[in-house]
């Protein structure tokens, strides 16, 4: 829990930077339902309790068809201006090839319902098969980048590559998050944890320790 | 989940090595009950989920004294061959100092029972207090490292820097994982997961898909 200056955008801001972003004129006929804008610096709320994420990613050419790809080493690496994550993609990874390529994906959060899923994602081959369509995922334009987002998902966070120094060395990608959504009208909110060999742990109980917070108070808000 | 090579250590042979290390001589007065070696390889089965964890340092001088604090922003970057963890600490920690005089750490995981004390280690500075001794923790000396392990967490890891690349930018340090310590005898081994703000959520169900899992089956011994 690393201290680090004030988020300055509200969610109301979130809104309205999505709304009048360069590309709002071409997005304005994309029914995004039921996602809406969330505050990216908020995005170690998703992040920091490490749950399995899905990696999506496009390649660059025109008619390349979008890859899913399950991860769970991944960190919060900055609170916000800007937000940064770290991703381990390596180039035993397919998705690894259209990250480099177009230096966009989107890591998305998905709830304990799809677990299954997002296991038999993590254990076939996106070269062999259009893992959307196999798991019925359904593709949704972001605002920022090429890479789709994943509807079904409980958030989703458009990412750039801000550093990529340590990515030939640990596969470890440092990623920029410009953009995020979350779906509010999900009833399954409780995500999973891999432990490593398979096994995985749901969310559980929660627990408010806020009043003993006293250093950081600026991220209860 | 990326694959990586598999791994050759056993529990057998993390023991071995454990009794057989340079520092074994030293050590054989020490009582690490209940502490018992535990497999580095396996080092992602306790962080990979990405429960809250405490850093523990000592710095260089001969009677500096050991501090704690408590991290939200860390991952697993390579399964093996070294086992490699990302961790966030700034030059804001008071830790930090230590950690870059010293090159060691420890990465220990408190169960939730500790959750409290965990937070409150989050929220008061080592150069004023006393971490140890004010939340009760009980330092005990390592096999490889100066900084202690925590007796009273479910696991620790005694870490070497690794790589310091990016800690002048991010505040980012890769740490190798050179040996580790598990407390099979504690009851509460459920651990917890910061959601950024002050709120936690603790283990829930376990969750078993070996079976899905075709692709690393060796992950899974």
């Amino acid at each position: 829990m690393p201290p680090r200056k004030r988020a300055k955008t509200t969610q109301k801001e979130a809104e309205d930077a999505a709304s009048s972003s360069p590309s709002a004129s071409d997005s304005e006929a994309i029914d995004r339902t039921p996602l809406s804008p969330y505050d990216i610096t908020k995005t170690h709320r998703f992040i920091e309790p490490g749950p399995v994420v899905l990696v999506s990613t496009r390649g660059k050419a025109k008619n390349a068809r979008p890859n899913l790809m399950t991860v769970g080493f991944h960190m919060c690496v900055q609170h916000e201006e800007p937000p940064l994550l770290g991703v381990c993609i390596g180039p035993w990874d397919y998705s690894f090839k259209a990250l480099k390529e177009t230096r966009e994906c989107v890591i998305a959060v998905p709830g304990v319902d799809l677990a299954e899923k997002v296991v038999d994602i993590g254990n076939c081959e996106g070269d062999k098969v259009d893992k959307w369509a196999k798991f019925g995922f359904t593709p949704v334009e972001g605002e920022e980048v090429r890479a789709p987002l994943v509807k079904e998902a409980l958030a989703n966070f458009e990412c750039r590559v801000k550093d990529k120094t340590m990515v030939s060395k640990y596969g470890l990608w440092i990623l920029e998050v410009v953009c995020a959504w979350v779906n509010e009208e999900r009833e399954e909110k409780k995500t999973f944890h891999h432990k490593g060999d398979g096994t995985f742990v749901l969310d559980g109980e929660g627990l408010d320790l806020q009043e003993r917070m006293t250093k950081w108070k600026e991220y209860q808000d």
